[in-house]
Formats: structure tokens, sequence, C-alpha cells
């Protein structure tokens, strides 16, 4: 079949009315609504002939084989959040398979082409994303972790796993997967509001955000509210406000997209009467350059030292988490740029800062590339998330142009 | 028996040994060590011969009739919160009755002695305090309010009161014992820092601070930390974190001992991936001029409306509660000048910021005027209150002295 980019569109809502509700998406992992889902899927490939496998991870393969087991990823994830959104990981994989279709009508490719629809992408049932593909991708280190993870209902990781076939001491045999990957490619909505606010359908994404995630706990003295003069107080709060509103200016300091966040900061006793004795802050910084990461890092730790002398009150900082910035192939956003200008006028570079299946396929030495799709006022894992039809569409054509670009390059020997 | 500070001491012991435990005082109103704590009071007046008598709001007072029945009061309580101090509230009540003891010696007074233990000044078991004085001031206005208050164990106050011989519905009829209040009298610990700055064991109250109390809510919008650039957000926090910081700048341009404090702000949704969407900041402002007060609160808003402004979220202000400035009368004050200087060689004025029974007794028009003793590290309400003990015994010398001055003064014609 020719590509024929409606199709997705009409799929996914073919899609929304089988697994969705009033309340949105309800395809989240390790669920009947999920498996059905993946079984939807499956017929849905049936006719192009790619033979489809279940990983020891869970994740389901859909492989078009080629003259050549060097094989071209798309990716994607059927599984959303609970009272989700309507294109949030399946808009990835089912232009994948617009593509896929494509493909197989034109013979066999010089290259194998594999469809993969991710397990468990958004973590939403025990609190950990992207569990199939840092399996593939080997990065699963903390499997000791996950065994006593237990969703909301008590049930443990490894048992809601089992009850779908997979055995978690083996997860990590999903490795043999990308053996013979030589590139990967996702398509995703963009989660966030620049593609909008530039008029732009389609942008090329170069990688993923390197985190740094802390809590930093200010210590002052609570005192009485009435009682207490303003020249005695040492207020914890005031050490809080004076970092979230500084953490701004380190943004736009160490500039190129460097983006700074206060989530929010706990106030003990928290009370009208009384001066705060503790604030606990929770600050997350984000860049695609690790020393500018690093950067943003320092400054804030050296002005939350400066506020807390000024206030006479102490600071600690503690590390909830970090990952490194992860860069995706140059040679891939060459491809991905011209495949949207073809389709779209003109395209735009911008980088992730949500973490996604690709950052993992990356950090496992695969050459990846992902485009984002303009998101309506920015909004995701809700039922108002949202894309137009006509970027819908734009989108599966861009994903196309940039497959039968890469595997024209894998087949002449480009990738891994 | 001549005066003896250190019997106050002693006694302020012998009450925590039969009222207290390892976590503090237990005497909060309405229970049977409250009960046990007053009739421990009784016993240790009854030799002044002063008449004991429980109004119909649960005070408790001792009459020592003079040649004119025009009263000179002096006042405190013996109630505390759970787990309080050993000087809060009964201090007042021991120092009073040390003083009742001198006059009770030297004769038959020129006017009436009354010493009065306010029933439940703390509000520790209903969240509404000074309840005996509010209801002898005549100024009880909300008794519906405090019809359906029920504490912990799902107790209503009126059942509660009933259980110590209290009826809700005659507590306004203990307006009475205030008809021949000439002047009113009240010590107590600063719980504040001041005086221990200041080195000085005492101090002049001049008044209780008008208090100004809202609830700031900012609205922004919510936004991932990682995909939203920093120019694109409306973060709620900022608007919280400015004015918490602005406060500080209003209390020091407005002076006169002006104090804010922004005693906590709840973010939502308040987690780190998140920018805040709504920021619920809580203010408290006080001072003891009234038109201060008012210029503290019209600056904060405007201030406000301008944060709002530059971070284009929004802003509303609730009011949760609020009261005017109370000053004590001029010439008590001197009096009460006089008998510090006259015991401690010098003597402050300050204001009181948390509220006092006095407060209650002066709106219904009595002169009246308290003495402050030092905090330690301007603690109360735990079981680390304190002040030293020769400050005590200083204390209660020096509300004899101002007991001395009044009862001379409304001799001559004096107070109301």
């Amino acid at each position: 079949m020719p590509l024929d980019p409606s199709r997705t569109v009409a799929e996914l809502k073919e899609l929304r009315e089988l697994t969705g509700d009033a309340n949105g998406a309800q395809r989240a992992a390790w669920t009947d609504t999920w498996e059905q889902a993946r079984a939807w899927l499956r017929d849905k490939v049936a006719p192009t002939g790619a033979e489809h496998e279940i990983d020891e991870a869970g994740n389901q393969w859909f492989t078009l084989r080629g003259d050549s087991d060097r094989a071209v990823l798309i990716g994607g994830h059927m599984d959303s959040v609970p009272n989700g959104g309507w294109l949030d990981g399946c808009l990835n994989v089912l232009a994948g398979v617009e593509s896929l279709r494509r493909i197989a009508e034109e013979g066999t490719p010089p290259v194998t082409v594999r469809l993969v629809d991710w397990a468990d992408e958004e973590g939403a049932r025990f609190g950990r994303s992207l569990v199939g593909s840092s399996a593939a991708a080997g990065s699963m280190a903390d499997q000791d972790e996950l065994r006593v993870l237990k969703d909301a209902d008590g049930v443990a990781l490894p048992d809601a796993l089992a009850a779908h076939g997979i055995d978690l001491d083996r997860a990590l045999d999903a490795r043999s997967q990308l053996e013979s990957a030589a590139a990967y490619l996702e398509l995703h909505i963009e989660q966030g509001p620049v593609l909008e606010s530039l008029d732009l359908p389609l942008g090329v994404v170069l990688g993923t955000f390197g985190v740094e995630r802390h809590r930093v706990t200010w210590r002052g003295q609570a005192a009485h509210a009435g009682s207490t003069p303003m020249a005695e107080r040492r207020d914890a709060l005031a050490g809080a406000a004076k970092l979230a509103l500084e953490i701004r200016d380190i943004a736009a300091r160490v500039g190129d997209g460097a983006v700074c966040t206060s989530g929010g900061v706990i106030c003990k006793p928290g009370i009208v009467t009384s001066v705060v004795e503790t604030a606990e802050q929770l600050l997350d910084q984000r860049h695609l350059d690790a020393a500018k990461l690093a950067e943003l890092l320092a400054q804030a730790k050296e002005a939350s030292e400066r506020f807390a002398a000024e206030e006479r009150i102490g600071v600690e900082w503690e590390r909830l988490w970090s990952i490194g910035p992860i860069l995706f192939d140059e040679t891939l956003v060459g491809f991905a740029d011209e495949a949207i200008t073809e389709v779209a006028g003109a395209s735009h570079r911008l980088p992730s800062g949500p973490l996604h299946d690709a950052a993992e396929v990356s950090r496992a030495g695969v050459p990846t590339v992902m485009l984002f799709v303009q998101s309506l006022r920015g909004l995701s894992h809700t039922k108002l998330e949202d894309t137009k039809e006509e970027h819908i569409e734009l989108s599966a054509a861009a994903l196309d142009g940039l497959a039968r670009r890469t595997i024209d390059w894998v087949a002449s020997g480009g990738g891994r």
C-alpha cells in the first residue's frame, strides 16, 4: 500500500474508541486493556507480512526481513498513563505501521526494518519508566529495586510481569534485540510549547537533556509571628524564595536552552502564626550540554550558600536523581531536517526535556534520532492532549521520509 | 504575710509536680487536671480570706473586699496547652496570689482587690482562645460558632463545658464581674526574644498588636520542567517568593515595630517535574498603630498586583482574620514603668504580638496594663519554656509594686 497518513489519524481514533473512556486513554502497561491494544496492533501489522515477536522484557517486535540482517528500527509505545492522551506513544507506533506498509509494498527492502512497541514506557503503575527499552539497552541496573516495587493495590512488579508472561530475571536477555540494530528512529508529540510558539508543525530532536534533581533544605528558627521583631528572625522561607527567583537568572546566564524549576516548597511548621523553621525546596535543572548543566548546578549551590549566610540559616543539598545529556546522531539529525523540510517547508532543532525510549537506545550505542510534532498548548498525560490532524499527517509523512533516507544510508554502509 | 517572691517560684514548681509530666504542663481547660489545679489554687488563696466564686463563664474569682466596692483586678490563667510550659498563665496567677497575701496582711484595703483565673485562655481543646475573658468582656459574639466546635474526640464544646458546670447560653452573664472593675493588671512571660536581646528582666506592654491575616493565592500554569522554555512559564511560586521577600521591606518602610510573616506556601502540583500552578501563601501582618497596620496591608496588596503582572499570573486575597490594635492605659503604663524600675533598675516599653486576656478586658473599657518578664530563647507552648528564677522573683515584686500604685490611684478616684 502507498503511504496514506490519513489512515494514521483514522487508526488513532479507532484505538481511542477501543481502549479509552470519557477520562482518556486507559492503556497502562501490564493491564488487560494494554494487551487488547497490542493484539489490535498485531492485527493491523499482519497484512505487511512482518514477523511478530515478544521479547524477554515484554517488548513487541514486528520484523520485515530485508536483504541484509542489519536493521533500521522504528519505535514507540502502546502503553499510556491512566486517563492519558490519544497520541503519546501510540502515534509513534501507528506512524511506523504506515511506513512499514509502504516499505513492504515496495518489495524486500535492502536492509531489515523493524517496528518496536516498547513495554511500559510510562511506568504509570510501578513508578519506573522506560522498563522495556532499558532492558533491551542493557541499562536496567536496578533489578533489585524493581523487584520490591508494588502498585497501588499491593501487587509486586515481578508478579504483574509474570501475569503477562515476563520473567524479570530474564528481562535483560532482550539485549539481543539491539545486536543487529544499525539505526533507531522515533516520532513523538513534543509535550512542550516550543513548536506551537514558532508556528511550526515539526522539529528535530537534538538529544535529551541532562538532569540534576535536588532537594534543598533550608533550616531557620520557628518564632512567633507577633512577638519576634523582624531583625531577630531566621526565616527558612527567605532562603527558598531567593533561590526560586535566582535560578531564573542562572538559567538566563548559562543560556543555550537551560531550564531550572523549583517545583515546590514544603514549609514547617507551615502555620500562619510562625516564622518558617524548615523549607524543603525541590529543584530541577536541565541542559543539553554536560558542562553547562554542571555550571547550572554550581551557580545554584554558590547562590544558596550566599543566601544562607545573608539570612543566618542553614542549607543542605541532597541529590534526588541525575542523568547526563544524551546526544542524537548528527547524520540522522540531518536526514530528519531534510525529511521535515520536504513535507512542511521548514524544520527546527530543539532538545527534549522529557526522557524517551530513544534515549535508552542511544545510550546503548545505536545511532538515533527523534522527530517532534507540535502539541497544542504543550499538554500531555491528560485527555486534553491534542495535535492538529493535519500535523499528525505531516508527522507520519516525515517519519516515512526519514525512514527512507535512513534505509538508504544503512544499505550503503552507514549506521552502526 | 509580707511579700515573698521566692514563694512564687516554689509554688510554680509545686504546681508543675502536681499537674505536669515528662512532656510538660497538662492543664488544658475543661479537663480533670485543670480542675485539680484550680482546687489547689483555692487552697493556696484560702488563708488570705478572699471569697471564692466561679462565674457563669467558668472564670475563678478571689475577692478581697475593701472599703470601696470599686475593684483592682489582677488576672491570669491556670489552663495550659497540652505539653505546655511551667509559666505561661500560672505565673500570672501565682504572682497575684503573693500580692494578695501582702495586701490581706496589711488589713482591709481602701478598694476591693480581686484575683481572676480566666477559663480557657489557650483554647487548646476547641481552637477558640480567650473563652472566659471574652465572655466577661461581652465580646463573645460567636456563640453559634462555639456551639458546633468539637474536640479531637468528637465532644462538643457545650457538652464539655456542661461537664464542668458551665451553661454556654448563660456565659455572657459573666459580664457582671467587670461592672465594678476600676483597673486590670496582668503579668505574663514575654513569649518573644526582645527583653532577652536587651538583657532586661522586665518590660511594660503598650498594648496588643492589630493583626491582618490573609491567604494569598497565586495562579499560574503547570508546565513540564523539561520541555517548557523559561520565557514561556507562568510560575505561581515566583509571585509567592517575591511577596515573601517584599513584606520584609514593607515592614522596614512602615516601621515602628511592624512585623510581617509568610508562615508557609503550599505549592500545587508540588512535584519536581512541574512548574508550580497554584501557590497558596499565608500572610500575617501586625502593628500597634491602626493606620500603619492598614498601610502594611495596602503596600503588600499593591506589591502583589505588581508581581502578578510581572509574572503573568493571577493573585487573590482572602482575609482569614483581623483585629484592631488594643492600647493599654497611659497612666497604668507609667505606674508599670515605675514599679519595674524600682525592682530592676530599668524598664522597657514594647508591644505584645500574642493576644492576652488583658486585651479582652481592655476592649471592655477597663483601664489595663501588662508586665512582661523575659522568656529564655523566646520559647513558649513547649516544655522548653523557661525564665530565670531571679527574673520570676523580680516579676512578682514588680506586679506587687504595680498593684500598690494602682490601688492608691483607684482609692483616690483614678481608674474607671
